[in-house]
């Protein structure tokens, strides 16, 4: 039997070996618009229903409370915001901002207030960008106690003087922060961690996109048959949700990490983009790297001092773990950021796959790779096994066909791990799985630990 | 007295410092041509006579044989091949193809037969390159029983419907397996190994240039007064040649080799080729470049990747021997590679020349590559000895005159051998043998072990 | 309070925060014009003449003085030379080439003479530069007896046949070598170095500038208050004068140097140069760039192969100072190089400005250049400190302000030194001091021993 290197007949018994992603697009596009509407913040009821919808698609979630006032490292858990209503009626009584049609109206972490003031006085509460005058702008004070309206350009510019009630009906009151996590083991302790957020009011890119993925992920690792690493999944809200997540689980991440990922901004079909690790030189950055080299056309890549979501608190001194990021276009490298444009358009079910084969192509080559070691001393005598053609004709052609497993074997040497060996060829990883098949079917290849 | 830099009347007293290699192109060229004839393959008397010229040139030449059925690692010594005949009567009885005529007709290792057949039967067996029409192609079927004819596709063409009688005069038998071997001691036991094969039929560049220039490079040693390194040159088939002597001495290789070079294509005078070692860092990597590139003009440099010569053995994992390989045009890369088209026109005395100079040199600089270290604390006073000039004059004049003795200094910190000096100093190592010599003769140098 | 990270409000509660260098220009080219005229040689009273005026600017100035004879290495002190007057009176009695005028005219070292000799005799002790015809070039002959006098071309070629009377009034005898050396002690006993020459006779860019710097960088080092580091200082014949001083005090320097910078040709305003030292890896070359890099538009950088001052013996193979040369246009690279040309109008106060310029802000960087860590694990909480916006409205505003401290705060892991973390953000050390202040003070960063 002669090796077929293209991969088209080889026998189905791994799906590791499958070079083709589920096409999962449009059921994420849909997971993603049961989401989007959900009026999420830091704490509150809006990231419990977000978790509940993900525990609908994979019931391994489980749901963690954290106090408020518990301290974590530096901070403390924040008290608990909850929002039932938020309304400006105008003089003639009309309801002129409703929270019910946008919850980016109010903004984040608001506290209550029921009042009338005259324009002035509201002016100074309200947040506008004129540089996008249709857009209603993403604004928090999640540590200072204040209140806010958020309203287009435009709509600012139209407001005439006169008494305006404005009313919030918030609670800014002690209860707990809220996150969910999944846990899929695999044959060996050692974990692969993928973490996104949960934090945001209805956005799509910067939001929505990011839980989207991550629970397809979960979902397709629990399609793998046998897989070595145990995968960790978590759904938190930003900053101070990695930091309370960091403050319990730092020890066993610091031990039993292998390589993870930040999911932010994974839905639209614009670019992808890449930002590595603090140091740049985690396994997390080489794999990561090694796919997009090999499976896009370009990207866009961001030095570390760029970052500026979880891989910050992954990746901060004495924390240290090896945590990257691909992104498709970047929180704040796209118009639409931070805004009520950043909604299901621009996120899209193409969008949504292209982040998902890159990601899932990251998790099958982290399963595959190893530091192959060839049996034998000196080359193996591939001939007697079928894998080298018996005559030589003279030209170029046999070399073609067999170069990349040649040089496979020549690398194989117990120093090089797959992705080492994948990028000495200028192949992918991908493509060098069939040849690992097929020599460790003979008997010709082993693991060095 | 002053130092002469320009090296042109320096004492003679050391046959290392001679600038010039022996000019032995025409020698070579016509030493080439007695091999040339003789019909070798992977094992048989074509191998014994090619080996019994070379003993005539270097006495010191050592013949060893190895049993059919050896075990050599992965693979086995196969069975030993003759021929003494094999040609093609068409139905006239018209001798239409004869070995005699051109060793390249029959397919190495063809089984003996003597039938009839008719066109559409022989065609099965017959090999040509329409590529190449003219051309008689070289083909192989070492570990598979079977008999061909290689012809011209003009030939091939003009053959007509009818019977044909097919005659192999050959025996595949057991026997041995046959190569040469020429170890020239110095006073060190550390080893500069020369490995070429003596196992393709009448080609010229790749193959009768490589043990010719071989059996100079020892002709060359045996010249030189007191070589510090012992010097191994075999004359082996390709492949299973070199897994069976390094199964034979694998352990002793390891232990004494300081650098190898695998010789194969250094017969045209087309261009200079380099091919590393496995990991590209060995002392025959760094000592061949450094004078390739300070003494051709331009040359072309490989990756490992694209070898596919011996070099492939002593590199595989587990073996990792220091071996590199300087060629002129690279089998694969000259349009009459494998065919009856790699002539004794293709081989000139130039092309020989131009690689045993690059050998040579290599040598030499082996020879002195020393970690050389200077014996004062702070620089040596020159003036006194005579070796800086007394009176400074005001312009950079002088500088020029003894920069590179003054660097030399600077850099001979014990750390650094003489390769790495004449890097950094920009210059051939070739260009400092005179300043180290005039150190060492003011005892103002030693040798850092 | 909000971190302003223009600086311009900030506090100037510590001397080395202060961002401006004082602006001595016109000091140092007064200071320069008073120790031109000396004649200075290896050896003798013109050497004490100027170190007496540095010593009125620097009382801490220590004067040595070592004896004819002894042993420096593979070097001696040679004997003292002193020189009165010295012409050349043609045959009508006139003086013609007068010591008194231009000090250039005798060649340093010259023994004494007094006698008549005719035009040709004379002419073999004359030396000119025929591609300067105005120039009176600086010529030596210190390791040999020989007496000349140097004229321009001009005047040269204007002699007539006759005979010439030759006075040199000089003294070449048993005395000593002497140089000056300053220490100002810091709270550390490692020292960071200064080295200059004083052995030129009347000459600009390349003698009297490096004093100058030099003793107005002993004036700056006094004005710190609490400077971390011992500052060295010396003032020394160049190549003997480095010699002797090694041999003194090498196991000292070797144990306690930090960093160290020889200077010479620091006065023009040309351009700034670079030459780093022997290895190119010391702390002395990684802040001299990094300086040089921010604060200067462009700048040549030579390799240490061209290095031609007494970094060449600071850096030779055992000794191994970690010393560099931060220099305005180099020795060799100006036209009126070594020749009666360079004079005080090539040397201008904006020259001596811009290195010392350089040179207090390598002072700042050393003594502010620790291994810094976050205190926290994990971020700290800037918000609640006054160091961070506590309203996120959207944009990327926020990011612009704070992204040097946020960045610094992540890579202060005590791994990385202060320079180390000015290049991975890409400014200049000087620009994170407030922020290296700011979080002091708020017992946010310690310093890694």
């Amino acid at each position: 039997m002669r090796l077929r290197l293209n991969g088209k007949n080889m026998e189905e018994n791994n799906s590791l070996n499958d070079m083709i992603s589920p096409d999962w697009g449009s059921q994420m596009h849909l997971f993603a618009s049961k989401m989007f509407p959900i009026c999420r913040s830091l704490t509150g009821n809006g990231v419990r229903e977000t978790l509940k919808i993900i525990k609908g698609l994979i019931p391994e979630l489980k749901i963690h409370e954290v106090p408020t006032g518990t301290k974590v490292f530096d901070w403390e858990v924040p008290n608990e915001w909850n929002i039932r209503d938020a309304y400006i009626l105008n003089s003639n009584g009309k309801k002129i901002v409703d929270f019910k049609k946008n919850n980016l109206h109010v903004m984040s972490y608001s506290t209550p207030i029921n009042t009338e003031m005259d324009l002035e006085e509201l002016n100074k509460h309200l947040y506008s960008r004129p540089d996008l005058p249709e857009a209603i702008p993403y604004v928090t004070s999640f540590y200072k106690k204040a209140w806010g309206f958020c309203i287009s350009e435009v709509q600012r510019r139209s407001l005439k003087e006169g008494k305006y009630k404005v009313v919030i009906d918030s609670e800014l009151a002690p209860g707990s922060l809220t996150y969910g996590e999944v846990i899929l083991p695999g044959a060996s302790k050692k974990e692969i961690f993928f973490s996104t957020y949960v934090c945001h009011p209805s956005m799509g890119n910067n939001e929505i996109s990011g839980p989207t993925v991550t629970s397809f992920l979960a979902k397709y690792v629990k399609s793998l048959k046998n897989q070595k690493y145990t995968y960790r999944l978590i759904f938190i809200p930003e900053t101070i949700g990695s930091i309370t997540y960091l403050s319990k689980n730092l020890n066993h991440l610091k031990n039993q990490m292998v390589a993870g990922y930040n999911l932010s901004c994974v839905g639209d079909n614009r670019q992808f983009s890449f930002i590595p690790s603090r140091n740049g030189k985690e396994l997390s950055d080489k794999i990561a790297l090694h796919v997009l080299n090999n499976h896009v056309d370009s990207f866009v890549s961001y030095p570390f001092l760029e970052s500026g979501s979880d891989e910050r608190r992954y990746c901060s001194p004495g924390v240290d773990l090896p945590v990257s990021s691909v992104l498709r276009t970047r929180y704040g490298d796209y118009p639409e950021y931070h805004t009520s444009l950043d909604d299901l358009t621009v996120v899209t079910k193409e969008g949504l796959q292209g982040a998902f084969s890159i990601y899932s192509k990251i998790i099958r080559v982290l399963e595959k790779n190893e530091n192959y070691k060839i049996n034998t001393l000196c080359e193996p005598q591939l001939g007697k096994r079928g894998l080298y053609p018996s005559t030589s004709t003279g030209g170029k052609d046999i070399w073609c066909e067999v170069k990349n497993l040649i040089n496979f074997i020549s690398y194989a040497d117990g120093q090089n791990d797959l992705v080492d060996i994948a990028d000495i060829l200028n192949v992918s990883a991908v493509e060098l799985f069939q040849i690992i098949d097929e020599l460790s079917k003979n008997d010709l290849l082993g693991i060095k630990q």
